[in-house]
């Protein structure tokens, strides 16, 4: 990838609001990368609920082996209650991130300057969480027996490496090291937890030594619940497993202003195959084809895309035409179209 | 258990500020008994951190047959920095919970007048969690291979039965049938953990039958994080697996005022062994001595035993005088004494 090469992205629009958020951070993309001359040769792949009602796939070894030829992939949201809960989450969109390795899935949280917390007292928020993707609970380990008797038993297996844990656990202490603050916080549940929750705390001081400039500290995952609510200032980076992450960065969402400008990035940090941008919100079915959809969340995913390519000053422009964006929001109602018009000028500009 | 009886329950202090908020749990428990002149016989029991390390023994069988003797069990708190993680956690207090098969762990949130949220618009808050006690990722099934070498994987299995959720939803219908807003809120994750979420799914449906006064409705816990964030009015009862359940209250607690005034039940609604009852928060080794612990989770807990054991009046009594007390607290500064002394008054008057 580079300014020469162009970029070949894999666009998975998805479904319900995805379609709408998405053309929205097309739009944005192609303007950051304009003065550089870039060229932006986008594929779509028609996946998702639409594709899974007319045909029963989810994700073919074609369609994979196709996405796995690009560079990013840039994914507006995935989901229908017309589907049966579970056949898109796991055939789809936990099968991309599984079989992309994408290990790091980054959510970064800030509250923007014009943005309302629903906290009271919200302090400055300006944290990451480094969430892994692709063990703990969500690897889809366990089974059900006599279903439907009074006899069911189902079980639901974490699993945990020394090997994906310590990847992660890195990726986090990169990060940290960066950043100004240079405090990592591991989440976990190790009273409970004992045997995955010592693997994570072990991995935690090991590779410390290696970064012997951050601190760290610890929170229990119901303890950080309450840290995000009294006080989420106390956070620079965070660092956790697949399900305690999927359930923080959500609350972390709705305390810097909604998953309506939630991003996130799932990184194979190893570039053995893309990685996949999306907002953290789903499809919304209740208001989509509305324009009622903000899509700051994709263009700040966007934004991620863009850093992780290398286009370092064009990640910068877009995430300062949506900080200035979001700075001089106040009440207006705009349509979807709108506000990706808008940022996207700016980013022009 | 009567009034002509009297009551007898263990107490289990436990470690750091167990021992302050007990002292004052046992102080009001004695004055909203007084009038009926039931007789409480109270029995300590030496359990936690500085039993653990005087004799290596976190709890033993014989005190675990003297505990199943009792009526009721009041306990503190339990846990300190010295005891390697897990140990007490899964040795006595989670061990508490099992063998006394206390299935049902009731927490309720009420944002009480007189207290901050730090909510900004936080709403009327009053509901209930009801989580589950005995299953799902606590049961301690799981384990690690390669211990400290790069090969080290770790498991933890969660379980759920059909026996054992049927029984808590029941118990979760059953409580919101008796409220006023009859609304009841599966909480799982059932996208993802698709072998328990949809025994938990299938079970509210089929036991919903029998309930047909009460209404539904289902939220993924990471919505549910959100939804306590920007709408916690839209709770009622809340049923939830034992993890989920576990991270859930103590966000609840933090949107209500804190986890000094959160109580809870570890019931056994068979009654076949004693239900315990214990605030949320933990044993807080940095304050503990000083008289700076709020005993008032303590005390709605004590609230809540006594609503258990059959004396509702002295338990709406326990729960008005804190009521009371905590609408007119204000900024003062009380030491733990003199909390448990002023809403012990108010419960004598
Ligand atoms: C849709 C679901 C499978 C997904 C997850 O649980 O990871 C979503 O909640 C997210 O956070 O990206
Ligand atoms: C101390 C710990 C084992 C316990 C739990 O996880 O249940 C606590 O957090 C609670 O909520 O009562």
């Amino acid at each position: 990838v580079g300014r020469t090469e162009g970029i070949d992205l894999a666009v998975v629009a998805g479904d319900g609001i995805g379609t709408e958020v998405v053309e929205q951070g097309l739009a944005v993309l192609e303007a950051a990368l304009a003065p550089s001359g870039t060229k932006l040769s986008t594929t779509e792949f028609d996946l998702g609920a639409r594709r899974w009602h007319a045909t029963g796939e989810t994700l073919t070894d074609e369609d994979l082996e196709k996405i796995k030829g690009q560079d990013a992939i840039l994914l507006g949201a995935i989901g229908d209650p017309s589907v049966p809960s579970g056949v898109l989450e796991r055939g789809l969109l936990l099968k991309l991130r599984f079989a992309l390795d994408h290990y790091v899935n980054l959510r970064p949280t800030k509250l923007y300057q014009g943005v309302t917390s629903p906290l009271a007292d919200p302090g400055e928020i300006d944290f990451v969480v480094v969430r892994e993707g692709t063990e703990g609970p969500y690897v889809g380990n366990g089974g059900a027996l006599r279903v439907g008797t009074p006899h069911e038993i189902a079980t639901e297996v974490s699993v945990n490496t020394a090997f994906g844990v310590e990847r992660v656990v890195r990726d986090a202490f990169t990060r940290a090291s960066a950043r100004e603050r240079k405090h990592l916080t591991l989440v976990h549940k190790h009273n409970v937890l004992v045997h995955a929750g010592h693997l994570w705390r072990r991995t935690v001081e090991a590779v410390n030594a290696e970064f012997p400039d951050v601190t760290t500290d610890y929170a229990h995952v119901d303890a950080a619940t309450i840290y995000l609510t009294t006080n989420p200032s106390r956070f620079d980076v965070i660092v956790t497993d697949n399900l305690f992450g999927d359930i923080l960065t959500d609350q972390a969402a709705a305390i810097s202003g909604g998953i309506g400008l939630a991003a996130s990035a799932n990184i194979n940090p190893d570039r053995t195959a893309p990685s996949m941008f999306e907002p953290v919100h789903g499809s919304a079915p209740d208001i989509a084809g509305q324009g009622k959809a903000d899509p700051t969340a994709t263009i700040l995913s966007v934004a991620l895309l863009l850093d992780h390519l290398g286009f370092a000053a064009e990640s910068a422009r877009v995430h300062d035409a949506v900080a200035e964006d979001l700075a001089t929001r106040g009440d207006a109602v705009r349509t979807t179209d709108q506000v990706g018009r808008d940022i996207a000028a700016r980013v022009t500009e």
